[in-house]
């Protein structure tokens, strides 16, 4: 096995999820992560831990919400021999969606995360549009009866990760052992230093008032941005759950700033429902998105800042520092870490960066969009520049 | 997908699990099992049913079971960092054997049982000897610790199927296609059909009160042997929960008896404990072996018989019914079941074969021996003759 298989075993285990004797693991497993799988159960087998594992893979969740849907349009069609009037968990024959019901509290899933101190989720499937071919309707009917089981599993020290499979590789565009590269060097950081830095930033955030974010780049719209983070407290989110931290790699400290006022563009492109977005642009007035345009996939865009109220207002302010990061690759879980990024969010805030007892912008998504500072652009607390063209006041070459 | 493969799901779904809509169902793929995975998930969406799935990989079992013993030598020599003297799930550090201490109530494995309807297990791995550099002390040890776990998940409507691998057709010495279609025409029979033939077979053991097994085969030492079964229950094992049958493939009449007398010898090779184990001879006096040989494998054989008392006394006899099965895998789940066959176990009885609140034969050992009677032999109920040279007294070319 590479050695760098066993190295992120560890950094999930002990750094991550700090893991300790007696407590009780459950690992979900995607189908192509199986090395990644096996070096994590060595590696809690050497911490005395118990071992629960999950076959996470996306190709039985997919057919699983085929077999529902088939099972709706049975029921509506009224030809499902299985069809019993008495059975309450089956599709309502009188609902002419064919949307099909989900048990919303499946005993089995929640008895595992009521009882589990911590979830490692290691993704890396075989295919990353598995479930291409499923009813949006479906996934979201199904995500909402899991509703239950997600709090109790957000209630473990969870942890998210990927191993490197050729189909991560092909989403970000990347050779297989050049993708491996990328990976292994987003995970496998100095952690402990990573956090010392972080939490320099985080200091900062912490007793600023207002954060400016302007940036002058030759052929994309200047952003010029400020928004309140008075009586918020930032994350250090170094990739650890004593750090309230829950993917691996990490390496932003972020806010839930509020009263944004101005206009941000975003140059990084991702990926919303399955649609490429590219080079968006936001205005924001007392708060909220007033106006907005992307070069591509300005439906998908709309649609999100229409969900609800609290999509057109900030749920994040987010600051990339993990240098290991390099590239972006079409997947938040690495590209709002980069280093010389700054990301924005639309929607839910966490409720981490909130006074005790305080509720912060509510809704039902949270999409972040993230732009390169590495150049001609800075970030100022209360009036300071705080980052100059990517470098950090404490970092050489910050020219203040 | 093979059509063959959704069969299969069919079967193990509606026929064997009885999965109603509602149900909780446990569904364990291993590693090289994900097509039929695949069809499972689908058929239980299509049910109505929950499903959870595990995955069930001797790889990941392995690394486990190597990091705990690795946990175990490094607090016996001292030099562990983890090595806390207050954590008592830590290896005892006076214990100078180095097995591993598991937890013997690992919280998540216990509520998934709990809260279990049904538990599917997919056999089907890459690799028949994945953990051959366990210690079997360590083996021991976990299935010891596991013992709450296991009567948990025999107390759900468990079936126990495999997937048709490479690495099966390698232990079965076959080709991969060829032993595709030897899985499938044992697994994909008419069961209604033949639960009924063998509900003929359940008729005649009820009834009886000594079964009489005789064989007169070239080149093979005689058998005659002579047991009570008298006041027990025969299970007619129909590879369905509706019918205390518990594998797919099964197709077996079996029983409790005891008392026995006289000589058996078993043709049919096997594996006990990674021993090759051939031509078993076994000499009863008083229900007990007082006598026994093999001409390979005599010390694994001795080992099984020396476990306790209840390994030389018999703790089943079963008569093989499902002629889908038509030659030896060195399988189990397969070979007990073939048509033109019957077994003998020595040690534990099934409780359903038993009267209730009376316990039968105990060990804690049951070893299947399997002896082919497709030739000049015959099988007596009470002095009358059942089955001669593998026919049946219903079938056709019968002569009793």
């Amino acid at each position: 096995m590479d050695e760098r298989v066993r190295e992120h075993a560890e950094v999930l285990v002990d750094w991550s999820a700090r893991v300790e004797a007696g407590d009780d693991v459950v690992v979900s497993v995607a189908e192509d992560a199986h090395d990644l799988g096996v070096a994590v159960a060595e590696a809690l087998g050497e911490r005395g831990a118990n071992v629960t594992t999950l076959y996470g893979s996306d190709e039985l969740s997919r057919a699983y919400l085929k077999g529902a849907e088939a099972r709706a349009d049975g029921d509506r069609s009224g030809d499902n021999p299985d069809d019993d009037p008495d059975d309450d968990s089956a599709a309502d024959p009188d609902d002419p969606g064919g949307v099909p019901d989900f048990d919303d509290d499946p005993a089995v899933d929640r008895a595992i995360f009521e009882a589990a101190d911590a979830y490692l989720r290691i993704g890396g499937g075989r295919n990353t549009t598995a479930s291409a071919d499923v009813a949006s309707e479906t996934r979201q009917a199904y995500a909402k009866a899991r509703k239950g089981v997600r709090e109790a599993r957000m209630d473990t020290d969870w942890v998210s990760t990927v191993h490197p499979t050729r189909s991560l590789a092909q989403q970000a565009g990347m050779a297989y052992e050049e993708y491996q590269e990328f990976v292994y060097d987003a995970v496998l950081r100095d952690w402990e230093a990573l956090a010392a830095e972080m939490a320099r930033m985080k200091e900062v955030l912490d007793a600023g008032e207002e954060v400016r974010i302007v940036t002058e780049r030759d052929g994309a719209p200047d952003t010029d941005v400020a928004m309140s983070i008075a009586g918020r407290t930032a994350v250090n989110s170094a990739a650890s759950v004593a750090y309230d931290s829950h993917n691996l790699p990490s390496g932003e400290v972020f806010t839930a700033p509020y009263d944004a006022e101005g206009e941000a563009f975003f140059d990084v492109p991702m990926t919303i429902d399955a649609t490429r977005v590219r080079d968006v642009r936001l205005v924001f007035e007392g708060g909220e998105v007033v106006d907005f345009s992307a070069e591509a996939g300005e439906d998908a865009l709309a649609s999100v800042l229409d969900t609800d109220a609290g999509a057109r207002r900030l749920g994040e302010l987010g600051i990339g520092m993990n240098r290991g990061i390099d590239r972006f690759t079409d997947s938040i879980l690495f590209d709002e870490k980069m280093g010389d990024t700054v990301h924005l969010a639309v929607g839910r805030a966490y409720d981490a960066c909130l006074p005790a007892g305080e509720s912060g912008n509510d809704s039902a998504v949270h999409v972040d969009m993230i732009s390169d500072v590495g150049e001609r652009s800075r970030l100022e607390v209360d009036g300071e520049v705080v980052q100059r063209d990517g470098a950090f006041r404490w970092e050489e070459g910050f020219e203040g």
